[in-house]
């Protein structure tokens, strides 16, 4: 965007009020972390039910309409699903309406910072928070795109390293959500664990309590192949491994350095 | 428990029905995924918003009334907030009633399973889901059983290594909740890619596309120490970054190679 960062607009939903300095309300950084998280958590409402429902969703930011949109631009989520499930209906049944209310949560575990005392012990997280509507997306076009795009979120360029094109059962087994998004906000916590003064000025203690940051990040290991496999493991995917490793262990280790 | 593992009842809410042969029901598996897992995302209900909000917390299962009750028996799940957050004057709001409905979800990702088609890719998972109903902690026996169970959850035995006893303003700024469970079910996926028969009798792909899976686990780093700190790494903790390690490996890669 060039000279500024667009930011979702504070408002009561999404206000962070606990530890309000580690909010961020800015597209890129929410966007970057929803694309970068393997597993996002999806709570909805069913009319039968008290309850919130979580579902585990992969998902994947992007713009149909505008693909050369960045990841700093206005973006919508789409996200896969399967025709006959609660959540793919009850966006199906939303129709004509803005669509099912829905929360996406993505969260990352960055390290376990351990303090002097149990009560200022916390993560190194990054977690983000979005609401919008959902809604079935019926475009053929637009669900290839989306379908793509979700292929590629599990690993880079590999939509046309499988067997092209979809068959008529597969397009018709899958459903796509697409979710307009309302309002978002992410938290960041980075850096070591803070004590009390009276902990760290307190020499007994000092001198019996480790304290610090144990770095988590995800980490992928040796490519297992498939009982069929026929071929070496391609460059793609082991750049994909080697650059995922790197970049997740770089980012945990100097986020537990932070200061 | 002995002779049988004790099950959540199957009733509407927590039925799996997509891919039924994935879904678990026994209380031992579904508490052991809540207890390994990082973070939890718990979601609920706000009296003004349309959205169902989700909330990423550290929670653990237990059982303050009965303390000698193992992982497979019945047990409540306590979680870690704060007394100003939303979510905890909801808990507290909701006083003499059974409590606020919530849904709470943990995930872990084992591996990105890679078939020749883009729709057969998965993921192998170990995902679970509760309802229950939350309250407020106000017993203080019960507080402080449920904060030694949480710290400890983020390192074994870490709480006995603190500076204890808590102060009076570390307990007064803590809330603990916990939630009674109505009813909870998983889900696991295990072993490699299923394609389809026309697929994997085609030479063409079979032998240009590379199938299997990238087994995926959480990998803690070496330990960063604080500003502050003046002793060296202890054993327990060593050990618990090599327990974690060694054994998230292994299960990622074995879930990889399950036939």
């Amino acid at each position: 965007m060039g000279r500024f960062d667009l930011e979702y607009p504070k408002e009561a939903i999404n206000t962070v009020k606990r530890e309000n300095d580690r909010a961020v309300y800015a597209l890129k950084t929410i966007h970057h972390i929803v694309n970068s998280c393997q597993i996002l958590h999806v709570s909805f409402n069913t009319p039968s039910q008290p309850f919130p429902v979580i579902l585990p969703m992969i998902g994947q930011m992007g713009s149909f309409d505008r693909p050369s949109a960045d990841i700093s631009d206005p973006l919508d989520l789409y996200l896969h699903g399967y025709v006959s499930s609660r959540f793919v209906n009850l966006g199906r049944e939303s129709g004509a309406e803005k669509g099912l209310p829905v929360c996406v949560a993505a969260s990352h575990v960055d390290g376990l910072v351990l303090a002097l005392s149990s009560f200022s012990h916390s993560y190194n997280y990054r977690s983000t928070v979005l609401f919008g509507h959902a809604t079935l997306v019926e475009d053929e076009e637009e669900r290839m795109y989306a379908m793509e795009l979700i292929t590629n979120s599990v690993v880079p360029d590999r939509w046309r390293h499988t067997r092209l094109p979809p068959t008529k059962a597969e397009l018709q087994s899958t459903g796509i959500l697409k979710v307009k998004i309302a309002s978002g906000s992410a938290k960041i916590r980075t850096g070591g664990p803070h004590d009390d003064k009276k902990d760290t000025e307190n020499e007994a203690i000092q001198d019996t309590v480790w304290t610090g940051v144990l770095p988590i990040h995800a980490s992928v290991g040796e490519p297992v192949a498939s009982s069929y496999n026929k071929v070496d493991v391609p460059d793609y995917l082991a750049e994909f491994s080697k650059d995922l490793n790197t970049g997740n262990q770089q980012y945990a280790v100097n986020a537990a350095k932070d200061t």
